[in-house]
């Protein structure tokens, strides 16, 4: 049986994983596609680390490019995560004609016209289904499912630390830091959560989503971008009571004049599927010309999650080189990347939530609904809670009508500066 | 630009939908693709009739093989439906090296092996997206995404017609041949609609489902079926208080002494995913090994989603014949198709919704439960519901712990034959 030579670069949580189901499953790979996929070489960055899987000890080296060298490897599997050491292995290896799979979205989100560019001149294939949405075959979707089709707008939970933060905030109305703590102690945070928590994580991958949606390449900083870090259990308290859920989402529409791509969290109405997709699940649902809205639903991290779609990465560029068809996908004039602008944020339109912790003295609501009005925001519902002391703050909840998001911000900000006005105004967007 | 022949079976609905994206995204195809998709002749079955879309008349004929037969076509796309003529022209295509789309489940659930098998003789493609849940790409999902992955068992909502009439039937409570009788009207079921309420359609993509995920080929006639047309209100409103939504699901599961398989409508809890499928969305819920559960969902029918579908995998076919890799993805091969038994449904152990429909007489609550208990049959709850008039029934509503099917329905069948069981008992399973 033919073999094929797999060079594997990481052996952290994904990379024992990628082992493992290589070899549970590997009589069923075989049969699937006429060939054997034989890990030749690993590297590691620390020699004696103990692993979640037993590997040949004969096979682990720290030398990275002994690996990618080695003249026995058609595929190459990055999983080292990072920039910029794994744009230098990727692009050697493709530079040797190695095909590569690597579950890196900031790797990407970043280089990714780069790499995909040197990709497609040397005729090697680049996979990447790990890299958004983790085992949700999503990449396939939109590649191949949608080939025929003309996306219009995504919304997507990519992200299943901040996914899993407001399910537990929203469930158990118990603060943001206090379940943080717990899910870094479950081993569903970060010790530093930045990436995560930040939508740092979720921005290179929404990048990677435009791109293949849209055929637009976006520089990652081009993205309005807003963490979960900063809502407040009575947020979640409030959506419920209006119907809605929060939801860490990434949004992504094409207009005529720009892009709209932005992550944040969102109130959704709580009948709309993605309401449904709570812990650390992931979903991106597509609204697109032909099929309408459709949704990919899964876990989107995890060792044996991410490692499947590796795997069956491996599996896929294993049949192109079999069939003699390496690059019959290509990625770039698939995509016939164009430039296109990315539409301000400023020139949203959507309806809000707004929260204002405010001195319960007359007139007050006045006030606000002055500025607000003066900013063109009307309003749809505006509820007060809280204790009827003048001397201790009270909650002002208000739904906009549609409004513009530059108005809304600069009417928040004016507001902020008003005396009775004891806290920074809350601002959450709503997606419908 | 290469172009790509291809000529079409069928100018009905989704006909139609494939001509009219074909033309609207030809530029992005193109692109894509780096060829052209050119429709070269429509076979149809009367030549005069109007049509959903314009298409230059020479290119419609009423004689099929003419269009198999003209040497200037690659793929053949079959929308005719129906079984002996679509196997008898997908073989004749297959046969002179002609690559075949069709959405035609009938044909590949009652004659899928043979069709493959020809298809891999000769080395040719058989792309059948649209087959089942229409426009969703869950084909592609189970052969690619999920190649590394071992699939132990999967949950569908496949037929659209039922699903609209449960959801109907759920949201109006109102009866089932007014909610039909309403759908036929709105164009959501047949004229004649015993494939789609009979679970017939269903039972056709199950077929192809057990097929793809498990690599066994099943005979439809070995799958329990049920239809959905025995549903009552009261049963839609008693879900609801026990905290379920009642859906037409097709169910199947891969077991060491068989496989499980069955279409019937179900009753599951109102929090799954699967229980936000309305209207006549389509889903599918797959639990596997590595990745855990995963859902695809969109519209199941219709004619720009199939259409949608049909002309992904007519771009599919085309990067094969242009990466000369036709066959690249064999179908038996991938399978390894093997005999597996379908374990029968008396033995499958399930938990039960029973309403029986009584004289509220004194003992008769003392009458069923003892055939149950004989029957090792024992209820988590008991609810009895309607008027207080000895000479008027009753509806007693029972759920049962898990209980084996066999004995459920021997229970059942005694029981109806009770003098105070006045209507033939309901039974709906549930699924968890």
């Amino acid at each position: 049986m033919r073999e094929i030579g797999v060079g594997l670069l990481g052996l952290g949580n994904v990379g024992a994983g990628v082992v493992k189901l290589l070899a549970e499953n590997a009589a069923s790979i075989e049969a699937r596609i006429g060939a054997r996929l034989a890990v030749r070489a690993i590297a590691v960055r620390e020699r004696d680390k103990r692993r979640l899987v037993d590997v040949d000890p004969a096979l682990v080296t720290t030398d990275v490019r002994a690996v990618i060298d080695r003249p026995d490897i058609q595929i190459l599997c990055e999983l080292v995560g990072g920039e910029r050491e794994a744009l230098e292995y990727t692009l050697r290896a493709i530079e040797r004609g190695i095909h590569v799979v690597t579950a890196n979205k900031a790797l990407l989100a970043v280089h990714g016209e780069e790499v995909f560019a040197a990709a497609e001149k040397k005729g090697v294939d680049v996979y990447f289904e790990a890299a958004v949405c983790g085992g949700v075959p999503i990449i396939r979707a939109l590649r191949e499912g949608l080939a025929s089709d003309r996306i219009e707008a995504i919304y997507g939970i990519v992200n299943g630390t901040s996914n899993f933060l407001l399910t537990t905030m929203a469930e158990e109305r118990r603060a943001y830091a206090d379940v943080l703590a717990e899910a870094q102690k479950l081993g569903y945070a970060e010790a530093d959560p930045t990436l995560d928590v930040k939508g740092i994580d979720a921005a290179h991958k929404l990048a990677i989503l435009i791109m293949l949606c849209f055929g637009v390449p976006i520089r990652v900083e081009d993205l309005f971008v807003e963490g979960v870090d900063r809502l407040h259990p009575i947020d979640f308290e409030m959506a419920a009571r209006f119907g809605y859920v929060i939801k860490p989402l990434v949004i992504a529409a094409y207009h005529e004049d720009g892009i709209e791509a932005r992550v944040h969290p969102a109130m959704i109405p709580t009948g709309w599927l993605l309401a449904a997709v709570s812990g650390a699940k992931n979903a991106l649902y597509v609204k697109s010309y032909a099929l309408g809205p459709s949704l990919y639903y899964g876990a989107g991290a995890g060792m044996m999650p991410t490692a499947m779609a590796v795997v069956s990465d491996l599996i896929e560029v294993t049949r192109n080189v079999t069939a003699g068809a390496t690059g019959r996908l290509p990625l770039r004039s698939y995509q016939r990347l164009q430039e296109h602008p990315v539409r301000p944020m400023d020139q949203l339109t959507s309806r809000y939530y707004m929260r204002f912790a405010v001195l319960d003295r007359p007139g007050v609501l006045g006030q606000l609904t002055t500025v607000l009005g003066d900013h063109e925001i009307s309003l749809a519902q505006v509820v007060q809670e809280g204790p009827r002391d003048p001397n201790r703050p009270v909650n002002v909840v208000m739904l906009t009508h549609r409004a513009r998001e530059g108005n809304v911000r600069h009417a928040l900000h004016q507001l902020g500066k008003l005396s009775v006005v004891v806290e920074s105004p809350a601002l959450i967007r709503i997606a419908e």
